[in-house]
């Protein structure tokens, strides 16, 4: 199957050769399974290593039951016995985890030297797991024997096969993660492979090979995975770190020469510069090698899982991230818009839908009739058939980004723009009359902001008073103030963002101030602009948008 | 510490094979130039491309700074012509850029179909931007030229052709970026290798590879670069963007395969999912491939200058980012504490010192003393005698940073910080009481900001009040009244640019603000950091900041 698999590998790409194959068509893609290809995932034991990212026992039950959705075919769920926290994990999941496809996997050390392995409280923790897989590290490093581990090279080749041995004769399945295998290689390949063999001669069905400082570049990868497979005839895995940035890369490169096995953790997350991210390496072997590693649909999970999972981890998603990034499929308008809206696939590598993302159009600095009627269609307006309609909004979308705007950033201002150009009037809820914002140091504290409002609405003048620790905050808790009766879904709207930019820097702090806000209703955001000479100005321009489309999203008929 | 750093190439190193061959020796490294292997930056153009990202000309020519400083031998600037502020750029670049290294490029497109070249607005541009370099793109691909351009396969030659002959006989040194080659190769070899010899034939230098809808896979690309350079002996470049999450490991292959010009950009900012990261693609080449691609100590440099130009395009810094991310280095304390303190090689990929990064144990947000070291140095301070000293600064940094403050892209903000811990107190030119600023709307007019401040200085008590079309305005002029009397000095100096960040989003206008200002004298320029709940109160201390440096610079002496 292995063997299938690999010259399945060389027909449907272009590796391990010079010449060009082109990509296979539907009907030559490999049927694998998830046994003979292991997609396994470490985002809850080597993911939680990143800086700043911990996970409470929740957090992990609730990101094991997302990655068996994603269709991964092993999850490792951590440490148990070194990590309370991942001992209790494994206690719980036996109750709380019901996972369809993945298998569960306790992480671990081999024994310690000149111990038994049975002896080994560590050791017995891992029983204690009641996983069906064990995935147990192995220094394969002479140097990190001899200096890290601190013991000789034969008693750490004892204790690889001591511990394999007594866990596979205890019923358990058992992949070995070969530490610092590249670096271990290149220092001295003798003993890498007497490793390799150690670990597989005592039972273990995998043995992984690390490149745990991910120094490597996949044709080191690619030159050793064939070596050791050639040398060896074990099943070989693939862990890569993104240190020189193609840990995805050398994943691939190991799959090209023939590793069986990949890990990696969901949106990349890990120590330094993270690990391989899965959803990349799964979305790259079946949408460009033509490999099934997942099950059928699952692939079309991998947006909508991947963003859960940063929510879970509390990580903001990672806009430029490939495949399900916010940004993966988004295009500059102007210049090719008329092109993509004829025919999509020339700018795009994939169809986005394989992914569960999809393609969005930015209106920016070359906006053109093509690309505002393609906005206004994502948007849910069709106004290719009114073309004065489309002239006006062009227009004016060229009028406003000359004085300094960006809808790019604000699809929520552009919404508001097209429905005043299209019903002649501005939607509004409120008319403003004035405000005025006083902000004031105080000895020894931080400076305070008051901010009066006076505006119209529901045919009552309304004048009041806000304090803020900011003066953009003190003008929202104003205008809530000002409105909270007569439109009570602003409770829902929340301020999540704002970022300011001086436009033309050349006069410094009389340049222009451009504005952009993000407003939630808890379920989705939405971004606005404002700009003026003044900054307060330009907030209070976003943050009025901002309120007027959130009421709108919430319904709210507008009195006056 | 050359000899350290070649050292470290050597043993950080493989060569271009399958077979595993030991690192080369000194002898064996290829010795290049800044010709004879082109880095080749488009941060300006194709990074510009970024969703949220819009850049001033003054953005632009402070990056096109940075850009020569990292050592790239070229600096594409925009696409003038086309984009209203790249013209500007090219116009203000000749009298207010001093280039070292970096050559300028102009980006630009063949001639419109059935016109000459001569005849052609867009083109014209191209000379009237009178750099040395233009980068032309052209179509590659056969769908591309039918569908997108509709003219015919012959009129894009010749469009090619034509160009790329006019340009060069007005002394115009060109490159061509063939658009969509690799799609374009994959759909119709003939007919893209037509494309490469058409452009070269015409006196073009060197023919991009791009693959602009960044769907390849190393492996591709290397096949498609080392094909293309047997058939056609040109010299090829590559262009990657980063879909499929293998950019920096698709420029890598086809630099393996023969190409001798890299293209990518600072942080790999870009459309979609960005484009190649120049600083991961250059460490990569100078350390794990022996090349020497940017001139000596340049790359210790890289850090830095990924950080500030992060902040001049208003990007929150990766954290995981290969290299000069703040975790690349980072460690979590624990498990293999001792042994890193004891051996860091064992678990680093390369010295992070060569790329002017530090390895970090703890979890912090700020670097070790050596940068401290480091920076003091750069700033002309020698603080390496003073142990204590230095203990000292690196505790206020570290505890400043994680306050919010930044500063790698605020100098005199640390400068600042470094003489008050070596003077044991704080330059002070004044010493404030307290401000207030009070914004209004005016019916029918911009906004108007009125600051009043009150401070002692020269053993005076001052009062004044100043207006301003914003509130840092304002307070800018208030106390430019206070102290213009005692210090005329103040006169030279002018704040050029402001530039604001919400540090935590979680909670909106709530969350803690940094504003970076930055003021010149007219020769050159500075900045400074503030950090605060409240968003004036930020601005008033790096105004502060900025105002006391640049009196510093003029040789104020202190009255009190």
């Amino acid at each position: 199957m292995p063997g299938a698999q690999t010259s399945r590998i060389r027909e449907g790409s272009f590796v391990l050769s010079a010449s060009i194959v082109f990509p296979p068509t539907r009907e030559d893609r490999a049927v694998t399974d998830l046994e003979s290809f292991h997609v396994y995932d470490t985002s809850l034991r080597d993911g939680a290593q990143q800086e700043g990212l911990s996970l409470s026992v929740h957090d992990k039950l609730a990101i094991a039951g997302h990655l068996d959705e994603l269709g991964v075919g092993f999850v490792e769920g951590g440490w148990p016995g070194a990590v309370p926290k991942d001992t209790e994990f494994f206690r719980r999941a036996r109750t709380e985890l019901n996972l369809k496809t993945a298998t569960l996997a306790a992480f671990g050390a081999t024994r310690k030297a000149g111990a038994r392995a049975a002896d080994d409280p560590q050791v017995r923790a891992l029983l204690d797991a009641e996983t069906p897989v064990v995935t147990l590290v192995a220094k394969s490093h002479v140097g990190h024997v001899e200096r890290a581990l601190r013991t000789t090279l034969d008693e750490n080749l004892a204790m690889i096969a001591d511990t394999v041995a007594y866990l596979t004769e205890h019923g358990r399945r058992v992949f070995v993660d070969c530490e610092h295998f590249f670096d271990g290689y290149r220092t001295d390949p003798a003993y890498a492979l007497r490793v390799v063999r150690a670990a597989t001669e005592a039972g273990a069905d995998v043995a992984v090979l690390c490149d745990t400082n991910g120094g490597m570049l996949p044709d080191d990868v690619r030159a050793v995975v064939a070596a050791v497979a050639a040398e060896t005839g074990a099943r070989l895995g693939m862990h890569a770190h993104n240190d020189t940035g193609c840990a995805v890369a050398n994943t691939v490169a190991a799959v090209d020469a023939g590793a069986t096995h990949v890990q990696g953790t969901v949106n990349g997350t890990g120590e330094r510069t993270g690990n391989a991210d899965i959803v990349t390496i799964v979305a790259n072997l079946e949408l460009k090698r033509a490999l099934r590693v997942l099950p059928d649909g699952a692939l079309q999970e991998a947006t909508r899982i991947a963003h859960a999972v940063s929510e879970l981890t509390n990580i903001v998603p990672y806009s430029r991230q490939p495949y399900v990034g916010a940004s993966a499929f988004a295009h500059k308008a102007g210049l090719h818009a008329s092109a993509i809206k004829v025919d999509p696939d020339l700018y795009q590598h994939t169809d986005p839908e394989l992914v569960g993302n999809d393609m969005r159009l930015l209106v920016s600095d070359m906006a053109g009739r093509a690309s505002i009627e393609l906005k206004s269609r994502e948007l849910g307006y069709d106004v290719s058939g009114d073309r004065e309609l489309v002239t006006r909004v062009t227009q004016r979308v060229k009028d406003l980004e000359a004085a300094g705007y960006t809808f790019e950033a604000a699809d929520a201002s552009f919404e508001l723009l097209l429905r005043t150009e299209a019903e002649g009037q501005r939607l509004s809820y409120f008319d403003v009359e004035s405000w005025r914002v006083i902000t004031e140091s105080r000895p020894g504290g931080d400076a305070l902001s008051e901010a009066t409002v006076k505006l119209r609405a529901g045919g009552e003048r309304v004048v009041v008073t806000g304090e803020g620790n900011g003066p953009v905050n003190a003008l929202d808790h104003a205008l809530r103030t000002a409105i909270g009766a007569l439109y009570p879904e602003i409770d829902k709207l929340e301020l999540i963002d704002f970022r300011v930019r001086i436009l033309d820097a050349a006069h410094g702090t009389d340049a222009v101030t451009r504005v952009l806000v993000e407003m939630t209703d808890g379920k989705t955001s939405w971004e606005t602009v404002g700009v003026g000479a003044n900054i307060i100005e330009a907030s209070w321009e976003a943050l009025v948008d901002a309120v007027t489309y959130g009421l709108l999203r919430q319904g709210a008929a507008a009195i006056s």
